[in-house]
């Protein structure tokens, strides 16, 4: 096995279990699934799709709440161990750039990166269609809404943890109106995070892969290695009985992150327990954060279940890799 | 608490179960649920989105059976306490007025209600396309067929306990000839229960309220108080593997019931037990019918789970006006 | 050949051609077609499906005309002769029986047709939907609104020229909220055409005459004849490069008018001129209106040709009624 | 009872369970039921829809596994009970008749008929399209492939165990490019299992039996007995949240196969368990295979539950053909 | 230019026009296009898709007509000069092989070949869905109905002239249930017309040629060359108002004919005329026969224009052909 | 009548014609039209939504050819008079910044303009599907691409002829994969054709004006007028046989473009000439580009006719402007 190290700071208290014993799976399920449940505060029927940082020795995270009334908005919340989390009655209260109301209609599938001193959040909101929201905090307190990305319809978008031949780096997937039935991952850069330009192509919806045939989006965002970017995404197959969200990564150049290094030919995940093939919407797994310790390459993936629950995996980095590269199809 | 009455008799036998401790919600579950499973009777698979009203000290039923041929067909039933039934393993034989054979080729989601003496029996039936059908008993045992409402296609007929402006009045919810995209309550008055006119629009799908975004429909025969009718219906959310059924409730004004005075933001009960997400139909909660007592203000919602199962939920009026009330989006 | 009769008045001054020599076909279509062209009015595009009766010894109308702004509206017009129209440039500004502003949001495919001494106006008309609007004049100058028949969705509604067994009857066509792919024709029935009831089943979509194998609608008021209700209609096939739009013709019972006596299987008229090939919606041919002399048996057809143009076609009753019979398919 | 015969051979060795106390029914579920479970070899997700002969007096199969990239492949397997598979963890390596590599691109749903002393292989295979792939084994290590029996778009073809009119029979189900909405049985016929025609229609659709009112197909090789053919087969109901797949059957006419003697009105066998409404593909119950004893008449049916799992039922073939003709709707 | 040559007899009396002076096309159309015109015959709407072979020193046919009723049939047809045609005012009596009736529910775009002494008919045929049935005449008055070649959904069915490696070869085009938005050239093969087998692809859709991009389909009977055998098809392209039916050419390998040495890039004929651009259907032209000398190289071209009329268009073979080799994209 | 003057240069040798004598519409057609007609040049089968601009005392333009092939390519074009023109017979060379070739797979539907020296091209280019490409001349010899735009979908972008508050400004209409049907008017903004952002939306497709109910999207390169900037855009709507494309035209916000001052209630120009309303795609009238000369105010617009021909209309910008504030509708 190689030593594959993770490029970011040590998080000894990160949450952790141990592979379980025979189990021939690179990736794990936590015992304590799902570690959000139904109703997780008054107005919140569902949080999911959640995104999660290490911040000031705890951690903080910014959840998908589907309100009672079924809209979604961005709420924030705090944990001490990453598993109990008080989630915030109150959704984010957006301000622009000179102070003004900025709250979108609706807001869904946070992404939370820190770049720096700063995390940005990253989502899909409302711009006469969806498109990608962007903002930043850096109290989890005050929360500062920047220009949005793009013209609609896309979502997914997940920036990386640095800026990139000087430039930041977007990943993000175009999208239709609706429950779009398509969808590759696309790249896009900017100087400034105001505009955007120089956009690249990175990885196509799976021709080989059924499990990701129909689309592909990116997940959490991207952990740095020597070997590249490691970037979990999920693939999307179409049944007669409606979509099936699972679990995949890939490595990308460090220096060119559209270059595709690795891809795994396999799902990593897929829904097989009752709260991941059960509830508001069955059958997905839908990474959105990870929590990952440099110095024991451990991987905490947070991702939400049947649009209902809040539940999390394991896997270690060095293993991880190892397994992505030999097998790969690209 | 205001003081909210029902007007309708008293009903001192009905099924009751009172607010579990600590619940944060205006409508509970009954501990008994699914009251009603799979292959009630012998050419039964399914009985849901039943109608029940008090009769003769004890219960009567009109029963949405799907039969093991797919088809659904109506079955009448009785009950001592409401929650065990005994259902016909025959069809109601419907004859027309003049005696002769009127039986429906199918036939479901029938709704009770009494006017006077008379029960009516409202439901959706086939002629050229689903319509509302319209009949009629005074024993359980007789039941007279009327004339059809509408041309196809509607569904969700659903008749106020009595005239109002010397009018019977009947909600309904003009659909199409499949699993209907849309739909929004209607209103239409007739002098004679034989000719249908004066309709009015009565409430939208919801525009903010996504959990009703998709389609709406009346529920129960609406239950009479001094604040104004208050209807449970059903709205529809259309996610990328199917719909779902959430219940929500609605105030009409008293002599003008086309007008809306308040209207639930949120669902108020929302398919999350395993008998509602996961059988012939995952993710529905389809209420058809109520039992209430004026003198306690005590309401029993029947509903279907699942188009498989017949569940109970149960409510308290005072409380949930005042929920209604100030949750209102109108 | 039968003796068959028109059961109206005399018609002396209806527009007339003879049937060109050696043309094989019960129908031909004016010489002078269109009659209306492009842009009849300044703010309307296209006049088309459109209503004319006798009046005054001369001719009045309602017309479709569509706007610059593609909006739909109904104008009242007049004419010595019936080929050449002077159509009003404001729309017709509906009141109801109060005298309140009734003006509906867009109208199209109107039918006037005469009861005794008042001229009734059916059209599709806007109610959360597409549905069946109904009013009534005197005089072409003041127009009363009554209620709308039906809830959505209706469309092609058109009145019987009297009572029939002490009940009006109207004909109307269920359908959906765009460009509905199915479509048969039904019968309504009205003590006071404010509520109807006692719905039949008239004629299904074709399933031999791919010429109406989509869907059918009436087309102008039903002439009487001893042999029965003489009803042109509406045929569609759909192809792979859209809907073509025929002509076809029936015969009704005269006292029980749900009952088709005969029916062509045969198109009488389908687009094969450049102004019913060519134009908004090509390859239309949509009957609205006849004009008949009793005492020579002629009809005049008025239909839409292609969404844009007003069209004029002749038949002759006996040698019809004779075709219809002979070449039946019920 | 009638004394109704299965024309084979003992095999006293197949798996059995006594029908359980008071159950009203003809077909009873195993109660080792999933037999096969999640993840049965290192690259396969889910073995379902799976074929099995008696071999050697243990038992051979061929088994459709969804592998983990979600791509499905044949694979053999052996069993010395029929409840517990040794199954191959790599794909069977087809051949053609000149020894050349014939490894299809995708395979699913297979069966498996011996005739004389070879084992046909049918399954559905990618031709630029699915359709119906033939091959053959006469000791399940080495596989030959024939000629595809027909153009796409076909799937479930289903061969008789014998010739009938000197000819072999396969039944089929012409379908479309995806997940078709529509569906009869057909059946064609081979004097050398190259060349086919002679086709013939041999059943519709349910029009009565919404529980196969969407599509059917056969499903495992029809059981010779003196009533006729006993065929197994699938039938489609679609909900507004999907299609959910029941088991029927019919006896089809010894000679003239494609002349449907009886045909149960009711489904057989619905989704009602968990591991039936809940996986890949929730509600689907699809019977591919049994085993059967002449002797006692006993029969074993396997089927895929939820495209996820393999599952087993019994029925015994005097008391099956008996409920079939007496409730039998042709 | 290549002394390419046509295999086959000489036909002196063949419809020819010259090429236009100053065209730069290799076909070009006859300026008495159309030369069927609307209302070919009483029962008839249109003569179109019409097939032609030399027959007794004149010309035979087999006709589409479709009726005024909308359905398509098969008529006979005679011509001396190949332009004016006598169709016959009866369909084709179609009789089986032991003299029963074997008419089709409908029938339409046949093909004519003649092997040896026999005339032998491909079309569109209803067997419970369309597909290719297959009938034979030697006098064209007496009709022989064979075998159906497929279960449904296939069309355009091309029978080539003579067998190939001592079997009877026949391009196909598998469809679906309506207005097929995809399909490819498929061949299948006979040994005595009866059964069909060893099915090989030939050609898909266009994938660099957006005018064949949704659909294409043989048209005449393959003409033998010593090049290969010369295939005229239609190719679709799917425009936001509906396909545009084009011509283009192959050349196919004469012992191998599912192997395609040349392909057109371009089309050769696209919709430009009015009787091609207007009609029943716009935008379509649709070769399905042709007529050829052999001693002079002349190819006329019989194509259906806008389901509505016949036309025909002429080119050489010795140009052609060399057109077809230098611009060719396989 | 005011005194609107365009700011630009002057223009004297535009083409022109005076408006017909007695029209009563504010844009008449060229009495040349169409101007370029089917097969404009050896490889092209149509020429239409075609870019002109003054340039060297003549005109150059770049032109839509759509292929025999069917595919849409750029190619360049001169002409002395704007009417007859010479087109290159080879597709434009496209080469990127640094040289090299960076030819698109496909182009469509071009617009240019000129900014100081410049003349900047955008297309609808292929990049996994369509968006918006830029590129640059100076002498219509050599093309110079830059970075697309935007990830897909994105068509119709139209770039002002100035910088506007220091930045560029490009409209773009958001689309999806196929025959979108939707889409708004957006605006984005870059500081360096690189990187773009500060997104606005524009205007919204039609909810009172039908004419536009389906999308609309920027025609010509906005012209500058004190009243603001003149933009004339096309709005489509969907009848039950296609898409209907008209013209119509707004005054934006001369320094906050993304502000709609005015916008024409009714179209200015639809199908209804045989070359717009037959064709490749039927009833399309889609404007591309102006020649417009300050002194006199008038305005030639280029629009294509049917994708098949290129045809001229004129108008007067004094007349024009007042029109469109009269019948203004935002």
């Amino acid at each position: 096995m190689s030593k594959v190290r993770i490029v970011a700071e040590s998080l000894k208290n990160m949450p952790w279990e141990d592979k379980p014993e025979g189990l021939d799976a690179v990736i794990w399920r936590s015992s304590k699934n799902p570690i959000i449940n139904w109703n997780p505060i008054p107005v919140g029927a569902r949080a999911f799709n959640s995104a999660v940082v290490p911040f000031e020795g705890e951690f903080a995270g910014v959840f998908r709440i589907d309100y009672k009334n079924g809209r979604p908005h961005l709420h924030a919340g705090r944990s001490e161990d990453g598993l109990e989390w008080e989630i915030a009655h109150e959704p984010i209260e957006w301000l622009d750039e000179k102070g003004n109301d900025a709250k979108p209609g609706y807001a869904y599938d946070p992404r939370v990166v820190k770049i720096e001193d700063t995390y940005y959040i990253q989502w899909c909101t409302d711009f006469h269609g969806p498109t990608i929201g962007l903002g930043l905090t850096r109290d989890f307190k005050n929360f500062t809404r920047l220009e949005n990305l793009f013209v609609p319809y896309n979502r997914n978008g997940v920036l990386f943890p640095r800026k990139i031949n000087g430039r930041y780096v977007m990943l993000n997937r175009p999208s239709d109106t609706g429950h779009t039935p398509f969808g590759d991952i696309f790249l896009s850069q900017s100087p400034d995070l105001k505009f955007w330009g120089m956009h690249r192509h990175v990885m196509s919806k799976g021709e080989l892969g059924w499990w990701e045939g129909t689309k592909i989006g990116g997940g959490p965002a991207p952990i740095e290695t020597p070997e590249g970017w490691l970037l979990f995404y999920h693939g999307v197959s179409n049944t007669c009985n409606g979509f099936v969200y699972s679990m995949g990564a890939a490595i990308l150049d460090l220096e060119n992150p559209d270059r595709v290094l690795y891809r795994t030919r396999d799902y990593l995940l897929t829904p097989e327990k009752e709260y991941e093939t059960t509830g508001f919407v069955p059958n997905v797994v839908f990474p959105c954060a990870t929590l990952h310790d440099a110095e024991t390459g451990r991987i905490a993936i947070y991702y939400g279940a049947a649009d209902t629950y809040t539940a999390l995996a394991y896997t270690q980095v060095e293993e991880l890799v190892d397994y992505i590269k030999y097998n790969s199809q690209v």
